[in-house]
Parts: C-alpha cells; structure tokens; sequence
C-alpha cells in the first residue's frame, strides 16, 4: 500500500522520526532496517515481521522486484530525498528504511531444543561494538550456524548499524539472551554441546579441533576475554600466531574459526 | 630531547597541524601514527624513521617506558590536552602522536628476491577501503606474512586510519606497490610463487588446499573481485559458505586464508 509523504511532520511516519536519537535510547518492541541490501534480506530470509517502509521516491524503480514481497496491508511510505532526510533527522544516503517487530525473545533451552542433531552454535560474552557483533553474525550466517546466544553485557544485534555490517545476517541467524556467561555454558552442555572456549591461552590449537556434532563456540571481548569460570569449565582453544604480533580482531577471529569448524571432520 | 609547546601556532610542531586535512590530501614523505598500541609497534618492530613524537601532558607517565627508545635527538614535544587538540585541529582522545617517514619504496623483485626460500605473501587488488586494508594487515602482520603487494588502486596502508585499524601491522609487515594486477602476479611467478586468487567462483575449495613453499594469497573488493585476467592465469580458490547467505568481508577472508595457508600441511 503506497502512501506519499509531502510533511515531515506526517504523524504517520512517527516512528522514522529522529532515527539517530532513538537509536541511542534503544527500542524495545522495534528496530530501524535501512539498505537494498538488509532490506532484501528483511523480506526474504528473516523472521521479523515488517511494519512498514519508508522508500526515498528516486529508489523505487530500483526496488520494484521487492515491494511484491510485501504484505498488502503494509504501507510503503514514499518521500522526496529532502523530506526523508527531514524525517530521519540526517542525510539517510541510502534512501532505504524498513521497521520491524523484534518479537518475543526465545527462552535459550527452547532455541536450542529445536536445533538439528548436527549443530554450530555461536556465544558471545561482553561484546559491546556494533560493528564486531555484527561481523560475527555476518560470518555465523555465512558459515551456517543454526544461534548465537548473548550474554547481557553483549550490545544489540538488532541496532542499525550492527545490521548493515552483518549485511542482514542478524535477521537470519536467530538469536536469544542468557542472564550470563555462566548460564550459557550450562544451558550449552544440557543440550548436549561441546563448548569450544577461544582465548590466546587456550591449550589446544584450533587447526587440530574436530568438531563433534552439537558444537558451541564461545568468544569473548578483545582485551578481557572470556571470564576465568568459563575457561574453566570449557574446552579452551587458541590460534596461534607469529611471534611478538599476538593480535587478531574478534570478528575475523570467528570467522577462521567457524570456518574451521564448518569444513574440517566433515570436509563438506 | 623534551620540548614543552604551549603555543598552537608553534612552528616547532608544522606537521602536525590540521591532520585530518593534510590526510586527504595525503602526505608524500611522511605519515602520522596515533595511539599508544601504535606507537609501540612504531618504535619496536618498525622498519620506519620516527621524526617526532606529540604527547599530551597527562599521557607523559604511562608512557614512560617507551620513551628511551627513541633516538636521543629526537623531539618528544609534550602539551596539554588543549593545546594538542588546537594544534591538530580535532580532540585527539588518545593524546599520542607520531610522525614518521616513509622511506624509499622497494622495486617489487627486490622484496620478493630477499624473502626467504618458504614464504607466504598476499596481494591486493583495487582495495579502496581504509578498514579493510588496515584488517588484512592485522591479519598478514598475525599470520606471519612476509609482504604484501598492492595495485595502483589499493588505499595507502600508512593512512591513519588503516595503520590504527591495522593495529601496527602496516609497520611490520613490508609492502610495496606494483603497477597492476598482471605485473604482480608476473613478479610473484617470477620469484617462484605459487598464485592463488581467492574469487566466489574459485574452482578449488580453500580447506583442500595444501601450500607450497612459496604462496601468494590474491584478494579483491568485495564487489568487483579480481579481474578475470588474473583469475585466468592463477590458481582460483572459493570458500564455500551457507546457501542463501554468500557474503564474507574481505578482511575477514584474509584471516580464514591466511590462517589455512600458515597452518595446514606445515602443521605447525
């Protein structure tokens, strides 16, 4: 359903209102998508259900073979760039919006009852930047993990950047939170995973992991890493790497290892 | 040699004037390293003539151990946080500055001839992203890479930004720069290396792949990729990745590459 928005001050494109002021405060029932290419991936491959879109007027003939996708009832809104970027609150390049519901958050033991025998699932302890969160779940969807679990000092996958960066993959690869890093670890090992613990003083070396076939990979923040209880009670692995640079960024260090994990034993 | 500014407009202290100006335009004889993680690695594993050295007044103590490694002539100027931030014309939170020189770049088939007789290079192919290149860096610097080459396309290494990205791996890692993509792979074939062109439509998967003595890793933007005359005449390599969801960050592929490539069949 294609509304034209002229006003900025339409009231019924609140929610687009301020994106940036928002995002700060955070959204409790919502999330802000923006991009062609989260946008395609929002209405192809996720669970989320879309609220409505707001389309700078000079993208629509791009976006044709999309807007079908669409529940009929969903409005389209369609604006001048200089009115959605009044609405927005800044120039919004893109010209591409989506809201979306976030849903109820699924109980950890549910989401991972439901996952097949053979299994890859990603847990992310302390990870407060957008942009490595959203490079892990980019890479947990390229990968094939079935969940990422978080604990609660782990920032929003569903923030609008950690989105762009994982080029949509947050809206693929479901997620759910846990009280802590230490219930994580419990409700992982009563599902019957191993949990794969990834630190620089990890005792064995990830190139010589077989994974068994319910596998968790625990990674924590580049300079604390994880807690010393989770070490404890894990398999800690590490990767080695050349001498006097012992430092790799944690999104790329998920993707070598669920890389590994992915191909190796299995050699798909 | 301590050299207390309390004056912006000091002409002690030109090269640091307007850095993020002077960035744009690129420097052609020196480059400007910030932070103390960089510095570091300027000053214990670099290949590269520190000038001198701007500190905020408060950063002087935790500091202190570093500062005897540098040449006895040369200027450590200190000031306070205001005037540091006057002088480089933004709030520079990390209150450490350093200018360093270039130097001469080496032929390509001079750095190669010097490597030794097992060596693992990467290539770079029309990377215009700052992130991006600093990333692989971090990862070549990691992975233990003896050098890597750049097109003409590729953003300079030594830019601020791809340094702090890089966390010091562009000082420790030679580089140096090629006309094209076919003359670096003609140097790389010419120093006995084995070519691999990472590319989506690789006809070899990365996790069968045993290296030889001498590989060399090729990447591309993540758009574009390689050009098809370099695919043409190398060894072509895919990662797979999870149906519906083929979208790795280029950065992110070095490590995965990277990590292989230094650990399978050596097994170290």
């Amino acid at each position: 359903m294609r509304i034209a928005i002229s006003d900025p001050d339409d009231s019924r494109i609140e929610a687009y209102r301020a994106v940036r002021e928002r995002d700060l405060v955070g959204r409790q029932h919502r999330f802000v998508a923006e991009g062609e290419v989260v946008l395609r991936v929002l209405l192809n491959q996720s669970r989320f259900e879309i609220e409505s879109v707001l389309l700078a007027e000079s993208r629509l003939d791009g976006l044709g073979d999309m807007l079908p996708l669409l529940a009929p009832e969903t409005p389209i809104y369609t604006a001048s760039r200089q009115v959605m970027d009044a609405i927005v609150g800044f120039p919004i390049h893109r010209g591409v919006l989506a809201i979306a519901r976030r849903g109820v958050p699924e109980p950890v033991e549910s989401l991972l009852s439901r996952l097949p025998e053979k299994a890859l699932v990603v847990g992310l302890v302390g990870l407060a930047n957008h942009d490595n969160v959203g490079g892990i779940f980019r890479n947990a969807a390229a990968f094939g993990a079935q969940a990422v679990l978080l604990d609660q000092e782990t920032c929003d996958p569903l923030y609008r950047k950690a989105i762009r960066v994982s080029v949509g993959g947050v809206l693929v690869v479901p997620f759910t939170r846990v009280p802590s890093a230490e219930a994580m670890v419990r409700a992982l090992e009563a599902a019957s995973f191993e949990v794969i613990a990834l630190s620089p003083s990890g005792r064995d070396v990830l190139s010589h992991i077989k994974p068994v076939r319910r596998t968790a990979l625990l990674l924590g923040a580049e300079g604390p890493g994880l807690p010393p209880d989770v070490l404890a009670r894990t398999r800690t692995v590490s990767i080695p790497m050349s001498g006097g640079f012992d430092s790799l960024n944690v999104a790329t260090t998920s993707g070598i290892a669920l890389h590994h994990l992915a191909f190796t034993g299995s050699r798909r």
